[in-house]
Protein backbone atom coordinates (compact mmCIF):
# COMPACT_ATOMS: atom_id res chain seq x y z
CA UNK A 1 0.00 0.00 0.00
CA UNK A 2 1.08 3.05 -0.76
CA UNK A 3 1.99 5.78 1.86
CA UNK A 4 -0.23 9.29 1.87
CA UNK A 5 0.51 12.49 1.25
CA UNK A 6 -1.59 15.31 1.42
CA UNK A 7 -1.06 18.63 -1.02
CA UNK A 8 -3.11 21.47 0.00
CA UNK A 9 -3.60 24.72 -2.41
CA UNK A 10 -4.38 27.69 -0.35
CA UNK A 11 -5.18 31.29 -2.45
CA UNK A 12 -3.90 34.52 -2.17
CA UNK A 13 -7.03 35.67 0.04
CA UNK A 14 -6.07 33.49 3.17
CA UNK A 15 -2.21 33.99 3.33
CA UNK A 16 -2.72 37.40 3.18
CA UNK A 17 -5.26 37.57 6.26
CA UNK A 18 -3.85 37.24 9.43
CA UNK A 19 -6.60 35.75 11.08
CA UNK A 20 -7.16 33.60 8.55
CA UNK A 21 -4.10 32.13 7.93
CA UNK A 22 -3.26 31.28 11.51
CA UNK A 23 -6.28 29.26 11.10
CA UNK A 24 -5.22 28.03 8.10
CA UNK A 25 -1.58 26.96 9.51
CA UNK A 26 -3.26 25.31 12.65
CA UNK A 27 -5.24 23.20 10.73
CA UNK A 28 -2.64 22.31 8.37
CA UNK A 29 -0.11 21.30 11.26
CA UNK A 30 -2.81 19.09 12.32
CA UNK A 31 -2.54 17.17 9.02
CA UNK A 32 -1.88 13.63 9.57
CA UNK A 33 1.23 12.63 7.47
CA UNK A 34 3.73 13.68 4.93
CA UNK A 35 2.26 16.75 3.27
CA UNK A 36 2.88 19.88 0.58
CA UNK A 37 1.32 23.55 1.02
CA UNK A 38 0.46 25.43 -2.29
CA UNK A 39 -0.46 29.08 -1.90
CA UNK A 40 -1.05 31.58 -4.43
CA UNK A 41 -0.43 35.70 -3.33
CA UNK A 42 -2.42 37.44 -6.32
CA UNK A 43 -4.09 40.13 -4.32
CA UNK A 44 -0.71 41.01 -2.71
CA UNK A 45 0.95 41.29 -5.81
CA UNK A 46 -1.41 43.64 -7.32
CA UNK A 47 -1.20 45.73 -4.34
CA UNK A 48 2.49 45.69 -3.84
CA UNK A 49 2.49 46.78 -8.24
CA UNK A 50 0.16 49.12 -7.26
CA UNK A 51 2.34 51.22 -4.61
CA UNK A 52 5.16 50.52 -6.94
CA UNK A 53 3.44 52.55 -9.85
CA UNK A 54 2.91 49.04 -11.64
CA UNK A 55 -0.52 48.45 -13.71
CA UNK A 56 -2.19 45.48 -13.18
CA UNK A 57 -3.64 43.78 -16.44
CA UNK A 58 -5.71 40.49 -16.58
CA UNK A 59 -6.78 38.71 -19.13
CA UNK A 60 -9.22 35.63 -18.25
CA UNK A 61 -8.80 35.67 -15.37
CA UNK A 62 -4.56 35.39 -15.47
CA UNK A 63 -1.75 38.21 -15.08
CA UNK A 64 -0.33 39.99 -17.98
CA UNK A 65 3.10 39.46 -16.59
CA UNK A 66 5.31 41.49 -18.22
CA UNK A 67 8.91 42.54 -16.93
CA UNK A 68 8.19 44.58 -13.84
CA UNK A 69 5.29 42.44 -13.17
CA UNK A 70 7.87 39.58 -12.98
CA UNK A 71 9.94 41.34 -10.64
CA UNK A 72 6.75 41.75 -8.40
CA UNK A 73 5.47 38.57 -8.46
CA UNK A 74 8.98 36.95 -7.76
CA UNK A 75 8.92 39.49 -4.51
CA UNK A 76 5.64 38.64 -3.31
CA UNK A 77 5.33 35.15 -4.29
CA UNK A 78 8.89 33.88 -3.89
CA UNK A 79 9.69 36.40 -0.90
CA UNK A 80 7.11 38.14 1.06
CA UNK A 81 4.18 35.31 1.29
CA UNK A 82 6.69 32.17 0.72
CA UNK A 83 8.98 32.81 3.44
CA UNK A 84 6.42 34.43 5.55
CA UNK A 85 4.50 31.18 5.57
CA UNK A 86 7.70 29.14 6.23
CA UNK A 87 8.60 31.22 9.36
CA UNK A 88 4.95 30.17 10.99
CA UNK A 89 5.44 26.66 10.31
CA UNK A 90 8.36 26.14 11.65
CA UNK A 91 6.80 28.17 14.62
CA UNK A 92 3.93 25.10 14.73
CA UNK A 93 6.48 22.62 14.87
CA UNK A 94 6.54 21.94 10.81
CA UNK A 95 9.93 21.30 9.23
CA UNK A 96 8.98 23.89 6.36
CA UNK A 97 11.16 24.33 2.96
CA UNK A 98 10.05 27.24 1.14
CA UNK A 99 9.91 26.78 -2.81
CA UNK A 100 9.71 27.72 -6.18
CA UNK A 101 10.15 25.69 -9.18
CA UNK A 102 13.29 26.92 -9.72
CA UNK A 103 14.66 25.71 -6.30
CA UNK A 104 16.05 21.73 -6.57
CA UNK A 105 14.26 22.25 -10.43
CA UNK A 106 11.23 21.07 -8.79
CA UNK A 107 9.08 22.51 -11.00
CA UNK A 108 10.24 23.02 -15.26
CA UNK A 109 8.32 25.03 -17.62
CA UNK A 110 8.14 26.95 -20.90
CA UNK A 111 6.83 30.50 -21.62
CA UNK A 112 3.46 30.49 -23.03
CA UNK A 113 3.17 31.16 -26.52
CA UNK A 114 0.95 33.99 -27.81
CA UNK A 115 -1.90 33.06 -28.83
CA UNK A 116 -5.46 34.18 -30.26
CA UNK A 117 -3.08 37.79 -30.30
CA UNK A 118 -2.54 37.83 -26.68
CA UNK A 119 0.88 37.52 -25.13
CA UNK A 120 1.03 36.41 -21.64
CA UNK A 121 4.44 37.85 -21.21
CA UNK A 122 6.58 35.91 -18.36
CA UNK A 123 4.24 33.09 -17.85
CA UNK A 124 4.91 29.76 -17.54
CA UNK A 125 3.47 26.03 -18.87
CA UNK A 126 4.39 23.59 -16.73
CA UNK A 127 6.01 21.15 -18.62
CA UNK A 128 6.83 18.49 -15.49
CA UNK A 129 7.41 18.35 -11.55
CA UNK A 130 10.40 16.61 -10.59
CA UNK A 131 8.51 13.91 -8.26
CA UNK A 132 11.98 12.57 -7.11
CA UNK A 133 13.05 16.11 -5.44
CA UNK A 134 10.25 15.91 -3.46
CA UNK A 135 10.34 12.53 -2.33
CA UNK A 136 13.57 13.23 -1.21
CA UNK A 137 12.39 15.98 0.76
CA UNK A 138 9.22 14.80 2.19
CA UNK A 139 10.94 11.69 2.98
CA UNK A 140 13.59 12.91 5.51
CA UNK A 141 10.47 14.99 7.31
CA UNK A 142 10.28 18.17 5.12
CA UNK A 143 7.07 20.04 4.29
CA UNK A 144 7.48 21.77 1.05
CA UNK A 145 5.78 25.15 0.86
CA UNK A 146 5.58 26.05 -3.29
CA UNK A 147 5.18 29.28 -4.35
CA UNK A 148 3.29 29.83 -7.85
CA UNK A 149 6.83 30.66 -9.93
CA UNK A 150 8.71 27.60 -11.92
CA UNK A 151 11.70 28.43 -14.05
CA UNK A 152 12.21 27.29 -17.72
CA UNK A 153 15.88 25.93 -17.20
CA UNK A 154 17.20 28.53 -19.23
CA UNK A 155 17.69 31.41 -16.23
CA UNK A 156 14.57 32.29 -16.29
CA UNK A 157 11.70 32.55 -13.57
CA UNK A 158 8.01 31.86 -14.88
CA UNK A 159 5.17 32.91 -13.16
CA UNK A 160 2.75 30.15 -12.66
CA UNK A 161 -0.69 29.63 -11.45
CA UNK A 162 -1.00 28.05 -8.20
CA UNK A 163 -3.66 25.79 -9.07
CA UNK A 164 -1.60 24.31 -11.99
CA UNK A 165 1.06 23.77 -9.43
CA UNK A 166 -0.87 21.80 -7.02
CA UNK A 167 -2.35 19.90 -9.41
CA UNK A 168 1.18 18.91 -11.42
CA UNK A 169 2.37 18.30 -7.71
CA UNK A 170 -0.33 15.68 -7.13
CA UNK A 171 -0.15 14.05 -10.26
CA UNK A 172 3.78 13.69 -10.19
CA UNK A 173 3.47 12.02 -6.55
CA UNK A 174 0.74 10.02 -7.48
CA UNK A 175 2.76 7.09 -9.32
CA UNK A 176 4.59 7.23 -5.56
CA UNK A 177 2.41 8.36 -2.98
CA UNK A 178 -1.47 8.04 -2.13
CA UNK A 179 -1.96 11.32 -2.54
CA UNK A 180 -4.95 13.69 -1.73
CA UNK A 181 -5.00 17.00 -2.99
CA UNK A 182 -7.29 19.84 -0.97
CA UNK A 183 -7.93 23.26 -2.84
CA UNK A 184 -9.11 25.27 -0.09
CA UNK A 185 -10.95 28.16 -0.57
CA UNK A 186 -13.63 30.66 0.99
CA UNK A 187 -16.91 28.43 0.49
CA UNK A 188 -17.95 25.54 2.13
CA UNK A 189 -17.62 23.33 -1.04
CA UNK A 190 -19.03 23.26 -4.70
CA UNK A 191 -22.88 24.38 -4.23
CA UNK A 192 -25.61 23.98 -6.21
CA UNK A 193 -26.96 27.18 -4.33
CA UNK A 194 -23.27 28.98 -4.04
CA UNK A 195 -24.90 30.87 -1.04
CA UNK A 196 -26.60 28.13 0.79
CA UNK A 197 -24.52 25.42 2.17
CA UNK A 198 -27.23 23.26 2.41
CA UNK A 199 -27.11 22.65 -1.53
CA UNK A 200 -23.34 21.33 -0.87
CA UNK A 201 -23.05 18.50 -3.27
CA UNK A 202 -20.72 16.29 -1.75
CA UNK A 203 -19.48 13.62 -4.27
CA UNK A 204 -18.34 14.92 -7.91
CA UNK A 205 -17.82 11.84 -10.32
CA UNK A 206 -17.00 12.57 -14.22
CA UNK A 207 -20.48 11.08 -15.00
CA UNK A 208 -21.79 13.40 -13.07
CA UNK A 209 -19.74 16.69 -13.71
CA UNK A 210 -21.36 15.87 -17.10
CA UNK A 211 -25.35 15.92 -15.77
CA UNK A 212 -24.30 18.75 -13.37
CA UNK A 213 -23.42 20.93 -15.89
CA UNK A 214 -26.04 19.88 -18.36
CA UNK A 215 -28.80 21.12 -15.85
CA UNK A 216 -27.11 23.65 -14.63
CA UNK A 217 -25.74 23.07 -10.96
CA UNK A 218 -22.59 24.09 -11.84
CA UNK A 219 -21.69 26.86 -13.75
CA UNK A 220 -19.16 30.07 -14.30
CA UNK A 221 -15.88 29.71 -12.57
CA UNK A 222 -16.52 26.32 -10.35
CA UNK A 223 -16.61 24.50 -13.84
CA UNK A 224 -12.20 25.45 -14.53
CA UNK A 225 -12.33 24.47 -11.12
CA UNK A 226 -13.75 20.85 -10.99
CA UNK A 227 -12.53 20.17 -14.62
CA UNK A 228 -8.84 20.33 -13.10
CA UNK A 229 -9.96 17.97 -10.33
CA UNK A 230 -11.14 15.44 -12.75
CA UNK A 231 -8.15 15.74 -14.31
CA UNK A 232 -6.16 15.16 -11.50
CA UNK A 233 -7.85 12.62 -10.38
CA UNK A 234 -7.91 10.50 -13.90
CA UNK A 235 -4.34 11.14 -13.57
CA UNK A 236 -3.83 8.90 -10.67
CA UNK A 237 -4.76 11.29 -7.69
CA UNK A 238 -6.77 8.98 -5.16
CA UNK A 239 -8.96 11.96 -4.32
CA UNK A 240 -9.45 16.17 -4.74
CA UNK A 241 -11.25 17.85 -1.87
CA UNK A 242 -12.90 21.65 -2.76
CA UNK A 243 -13.60 22.94 0.49
CA UNK A 244 -13.53 25.54 2.83
CA UNK A 245 -9.52 26.62 4.22
CA UNK A 246 -11.14 26.24 7.73
CA UNK A 247 -11.56 22.62 7.03
CA UNK A 248 -9.32 20.99 5.23
CA UNK A 249 -8.87 17.85 6.99
CA UNK A 250 -10.29 15.92 4.16
CA UNK A 251 -13.53 15.09 6.02
CA UNK A 252 -15.21 18.12 4.85
CA UNK A 253 -16.43 19.34 1.31
CA UNK A 254 -16.80 18.28 -2.12
CA UNK A 255 -14.80 15.31 -2.84
CA UNK A 256 -14.00 14.77 -6.79
CA UNK A 257 -13.18 10.75 -7.46
CA UNK A 258 -12.75 9.29 -10.82
CA UNK A 259 -15.67 6.62 -9.82
CA UNK B 1 39.97 13.24 6.14
CA UNK B 2 37.08 15.25 5.84
CA UNK B 3 35.25 16.54 2.92
CA UNK B 4 35.71 20.22 1.44
CA UNK B 5 32.96 22.70 1.48
CA UNK B 6 33.32 26.16 -0.04
CA UNK B 7 30.97 28.80 1.12
CA UNK B 8 31.38 31.73 -1.30
CA UNK B 9 29.50 35.17 0.04
CA UNK B 10 29.04 38.16 -2.35
CA UNK B 11 27.79 41.52 -1.83
CA UNK B 12 24.17 42.77 -3.24
CA UNK B 13 26.98 44.90 -5.22
CA UNK B 14 27.45 41.74 -7.28
CA UNK B 15 24.13 39.87 -7.40
CA UNK B 16 22.19 43.40 -8.92
CA UNK B 17 24.99 43.79 -11.64
CA UNK B 18 23.55 41.66 -14.48
CA UNK B 19 27.60 41.55 -16.34
CA UNK B 20 29.00 40.94 -12.80
CA UNK B 21 26.25 38.35 -11.86
CA UNK B 22 27.41 36.56 -14.81
CA UNK B 23 30.73 36.61 -14.22
CA UNK B 24 30.31 35.20 -10.78
CA UNK B 25 28.25 32.44 -11.56
CA UNK B 26 30.33 31.25 -13.99
CA UNK B 27 33.09 31.03 -11.75
CA UNK B 28 31.09 29.77 -8.85
CA UNK B 29 29.67 27.23 -11.17
CA UNK B 30 33.33 26.22 -11.64
CA UNK B 31 34.32 25.57 -8.03
CA UNK B 32 35.12 21.65 -7.70
CA UNK B 33 33.01 19.96 -4.93
CA UNK B 34 30.60 21.06 -2.54
CA UNK B 35 29.21 24.58 -1.82
CA UNK B 36 27.22 27.12 -0.76
CA UNK B 37 26.33 30.55 -1.72
CA UNK B 38 25.63 32.99 0.53
CA UNK B 39 24.40 36.56 -0.94
CA UNK B 40 23.13 39.96 0.33
CA UNK B 41 21.23 42.68 -1.46
CA UNK B 42 21.47 45.55 0.81
CA UNK B 43 21.51 48.41 -2.56
CA UNK B 44 18.38 46.58 -4.26
CA UNK B 45 16.60 46.74 -0.93
CA UNK B 46 17.28 50.23 -0.31
CA UNK B 47 16.24 51.50 -3.68
CA UNK B 48 13.22 49.06 -3.49
CA UNK B 49 12.14 50.97 0.15
CA UNK B 50 12.95 54.11 -2.26
CA UNK B 51 10.69 53.58 -4.61
CA UNK B 52 7.97 52.45 -1.73
CA UNK B 53 8.49 55.48 -0.19
CA UNK B 54 10.56 54.17 2.64
CA UNK B 55 13.44 55.49 4.31
CA UNK B 56 16.37 54.01 4.85
CA UNK B 57 18.27 54.41 7.70
CA UNK B 58 22.01 53.21 8.74
CA UNK B 59 23.35 52.58 12.34
CA UNK B 60 26.84 51.75 12.06
CA UNK B 61 26.49 50.36 8.78
CA UNK B 62 23.36 48.63 9.65
CA UNK B 63 19.75 48.58 8.39
CA UNK B 64 17.50 49.65 11.04
CA UNK B 65 14.35 47.56 10.01
CA UNK B 66 11.03 48.48 11.55
CA UNK B 67 7.87 46.76 9.80
CA UNK B 68 8.02 48.20 6.44
CA UNK B 69 11.64 47.45 5.95
CA UNK B 70 11.49 43.45 7.31
CA UNK B 71 8.28 43.43 4.53
CA UNK B 72 11.15 44.76 1.77
CA UNK B 73 14.10 42.69 2.90
CA UNK B 74 12.17 39.68 2.84
CA UNK B 75 10.46 40.46 -0.37
CA UNK B 76 14.02 41.56 -1.67
CA UNK B 77 16.11 39.31 -0.39
CA UNK B 78 14.39 35.66 0.18
CA UNK B 79 12.20 36.27 -3.15
CA UNK B 80 14.03 39.25 -5.87
CA UNK B 81 17.63 38.45 -5.36
CA UNK B 82 17.64 34.42 -3.69
CA UNK B 83 15.25 33.56 -6.41
CA UNK B 84 17.20 34.89 -9.90
CA UNK B 85 20.58 33.55 -8.64
CA UNK B 86 18.92 29.85 -8.15
CA UNK B 87 17.32 30.34 -11.78
CA UNK B 88 20.53 31.17 -13.31
CA UNK B 89 22.35 28.41 -10.71
CA UNK B 90 20.22 26.05 -12.37
CA UNK B 91 21.23 27.58 -16.37
CA UNK B 92 24.76 26.71 -15.04
CA UNK B 93 23.69 23.05 -14.40
CA UNK B 94 23.85 23.42 -9.96
CA UNK B 95 21.14 21.88 -8.09
CA UNK B 96 20.66 25.19 -6.05
CA UNK B 97 18.29 25.53 -3.42
CA UNK B 98 17.04 29.25 -2.13
CA UNK B 99 17.29 29.50 2.06
CA UNK B 100 16.36 31.65 4.53
CA UNK B 101 17.23 30.59 7.91
CA UNK B 102 13.38 29.86 8.62
CA UNK B 103 13.40 27.23 5.63
CA UNK B 104 14.74 23.73 6.97
CA UNK B 105 15.38 25.94 10.24
CA UNK B 106 18.74 26.19 8.53
CA UNK B 107 19.59 29.12 10.96
CA UNK B 108 17.63 30.71 14.22
CA UNK B 109 18.49 33.89 15.19
CA UNK B 110 17.19 35.75 18.45
CA UNK B 111 15.81 39.52 17.61
CA UNK B 112 18.93 41.58 18.73
CA UNK B 113 18.27 43.52 22.27
CA UNK B 114 18.34 47.89 22.45
CA UNK B 115 21.52 48.88 23.29
CA UNK B 116 22.90 52.37 23.90
CA UNK B 117 19.31 53.47 22.68
CA UNK B 118 19.59 51.93 19.54
CA UNK B 119 16.73 49.74 18.47
CA UNK B 120 17.99 48.11 15.38
CA UNK B 121 14.25 46.79 14.84
CA UNK B 122 13.86 43.13 13.46
CA UNK B 123 17.57 42.40 13.01
CA UNK B 124 18.75 38.93 14.29
CA UNK B 125 21.94 38.16 15.88
CA UNK B 126 22.49 34.35 15.17
CA UNK B 127 22.44 31.47 17.55
CA UNK B 128 22.78 28.52 15.50
CA UNK B 129 23.04 27.15 11.71
CA UNK B 130 21.41 23.69 11.83
CA UNK B 131 24.62 21.63 10.53
CA UNK B 132 22.70 18.74 9.82
CA UNK B 133 20.38 20.12 7.83
CA UNK B 134 22.54 21.52 5.39
CA UNK B 135 25.13 18.29 5.64
CA UNK B 136 21.60 17.01 4.67
CA UNK B 137 20.88 19.04 1.21
CA UNK B 138 24.78 18.91 0.36
CA UNK B 139 24.84 15.41 0.42
CA UNK B 140 22.36 15.07 -1.84
CA UNK B 141 24.23 17.54 -4.77
CA UNK B 142 22.61 20.28 -3.81
CA UNK B 143 23.98 24.14 -3.87
CA UNK B 144 22.39 26.02 -0.81
CA UNK B 145 22.03 29.94 -1.75
CA UNK B 146 21.22 31.53 1.63
CA UNK B 147 19.52 34.71 1.75
CA UNK B 148 20.37 37.12 4.59
CA UNK B 149 17.58 36.50 6.35
CA UNK B 150 17.05 34.28 9.85
CA UNK B 151 13.60 33.50 11.74
CA UNK B 152 13.21 33.05 15.52
CA UNK B 153 11.15 30.19 15.70
CA UNK B 154 7.96 31.89 16.95
CA UNK B 155 7.05 32.40 13.21
CA UNK B 156 9.35 35.88 13.24
CA UNK B 157 11.84 36.50 10.03
CA UNK B 158 14.56 38.64 11.08
CA UNK B 159 17.46 40.92 9.08
CA UNK B 160 20.53 39.35 9.29
CA UNK B 161 23.86 40.78 7.92
CA UNK B 162 24.95 38.58 5.31
CA UNK B 163 28.62 38.30 6.06
CA UNK B 164 27.29 36.29 9.56
CA UNK B 165 24.99 34.05 7.97
CA UNK B 166 28.62 32.98 6.54
CA UNK B 167 30.88 33.17 9.11
CA UNK B 168 28.48 31.19 11.34
CA UNK B 169 27.64 28.23 8.17
CA UNK B 170 31.37 27.52 7.59
CA UNK B 171 31.51 27.10 11.47
CA UNK B 172 29.02 24.85 12.19
CA UNK B 173 29.74 23.03 8.95
CA UNK B 174 33.75 22.52 10.52
CA UNK B 175 33.10 20.26 12.61
CA UNK B 176 32.04 18.01 9.57
CA UNK B 177 33.89 19.52 6.38
CA UNK B 178 37.01 20.75 5.47
CA UNK B 179 36.00 24.30 4.95
CA UNK B 180 37.01 27.19 2.96
CA UNK B 181 35.00 30.61 3.32
CA UNK B 182 35.63 33.37 0.59
CA UNK B 183 34.16 36.61 0.82
CA UNK B 184 34.18 38.47 -2.73
CA UNK B 185 34.17 41.97 -3.18
CA UNK B 186 35.24 44.63 -5.08
CA UNK B 187 38.95 44.82 -4.58
CA UNK B 188 41.74 42.02 -5.18
CA UNK B 189 41.62 40.83 -1.45
CA UNK B 190 43.22 43.41 1.49
CA UNK B 191 45.89 45.82 0.43
CA UNK B 192 48.06 48.07 2.41
CA UNK B 193 47.08 50.47 -0.30
CA UNK B 194 43.24 50.14 -1.38
CA UNK B 195 43.98 51.56 -4.60
CA UNK B 196 47.01 49.66 -5.44
CA UNK B 197 46.70 45.88 -6.12
CA UNK B 198 50.61 45.80 -5.63
CA UNK B 199 50.29 45.97 -1.89
CA UNK B 200 48.02 43.42 -1.97
CA UNK B 201 48.63 41.44 1.62
CA UNK B 202 48.73 37.50 1.07
CA UNK B 203 48.27 35.85 4.12
CA UNK B 204 47.25 37.21 7.48
CA UNK B 205 47.39 35.86 10.69
CA UNK B 206 46.00 36.54 14.18
CA UNK B 207 49.62 37.42 15.28
CA UNK B 208 50.35 39.46 11.94
CA UNK B 209 46.60 41.11 12.24
CA UNK B 210 47.59 43.01 15.26
CA UNK B 211 50.90 44.16 13.85
CA UNK B 212 49.17 45.39 10.57
CA UNK B 213 46.41 47.29 12.42
CA UNK B 214 49.15 48.62 14.63
CA UNK B 215 50.92 49.99 12.06
CA UNK B 216 48.17 51.05 10.19
CA UNK B 217 48.52 49.00 6.89
CA UNK B 218 45.04 47.95 7.66
CA UNK B 219 42.37 50.78 9.00
CA UNK B 220 39.00 51.50 8.63
CA UNK B 221 36.30 48.96 7.77
CA UNK B 222 38.43 46.27 6.80
CA UNK B 223 39.20 45.76 10.37
CA UNK B 224 35.68 44.09 11.23
CA UNK B 225 36.45 41.72 7.96
CA UNK B 226 39.59 40.40 8.83
CA UNK B 227 38.28 40.25 12.17
CA UNK B 228 35.46 38.59 11.32
CA UNK B 229 37.81 35.96 9.56
CA UNK B 230 40.26 35.38 12.25
CA UNK B 231 37.15 34.40 14.36
CA UNK B 232 36.01 31.76 11.38
CA UNK B 233 39.19 30.23 11.47
CA UNK B 234 39.99 30.41 15.32
CA UNK B 235 36.43 28.14 15.42
CA UNK B 236 38.02 25.01 12.87
CA UNK B 237 37.56 26.94 9.27
CA UNK B 238 40.24 25.87 7.95
CA UNK B 239 40.83 29.43 5.76
CA UNK B 240 38.89 32.11 5.07
CA UNK B 241 39.89 34.22 1.44
CA UNK B 242 39.10 37.92 1.26
CA UNK B 243 39.21 38.60 -2.93
CA UNK B 244 38.03 39.71 -5.40
CA UNK B 245 34.40 38.51 -6.74
CA UNK B 246 36.59 37.75 -10.18
CA UNK B 247 38.52 35.23 -8.57
CA UNK B 248 37.15 33.02 -6.13
CA UNK B 249 38.66 30.05 -7.11
CA UNK B 250 40.77 30.35 -3.70
CA UNK B 251 43.62 30.63 -5.19
CA UNK B 252 43.64 34.54 -5.39
CA UNK B 253 43.68 37.50 -2.72
CA UNK B 254 44.25 37.25 1.19
CA UNK B 255 44.00 34.20 3.10
CA UNK B 256 43.16 34.62 6.41
CA UNK B 257 44.75 31.28 8.47
CA UNK B 258 44.95 30.56 12.09
CA UNK B 259 48.25 30.45 11.79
Amino acid sequence: MKEKVTIVKVGGAVVEDEARLARLLAGFSRLPGRKILVHGGGRSATAMAAKLGIETRMVNGRRITDEAMLQVVTMVYGGLVNKRVVARLQAEGINALGLTGADMNVMRSHRRPVKDGIDYGHVGDVEEADAQALHTLIKAGITPVMAPLTHDGKGNLLNTNADTIAAETAKALAQRYDVTLIYGFEKPGVMANPDDPQTLIPLITPDGFRQLVDNGTISGGMIPKVENALEAVSCGVCQVVITSVETIDGQHGTMVRAR
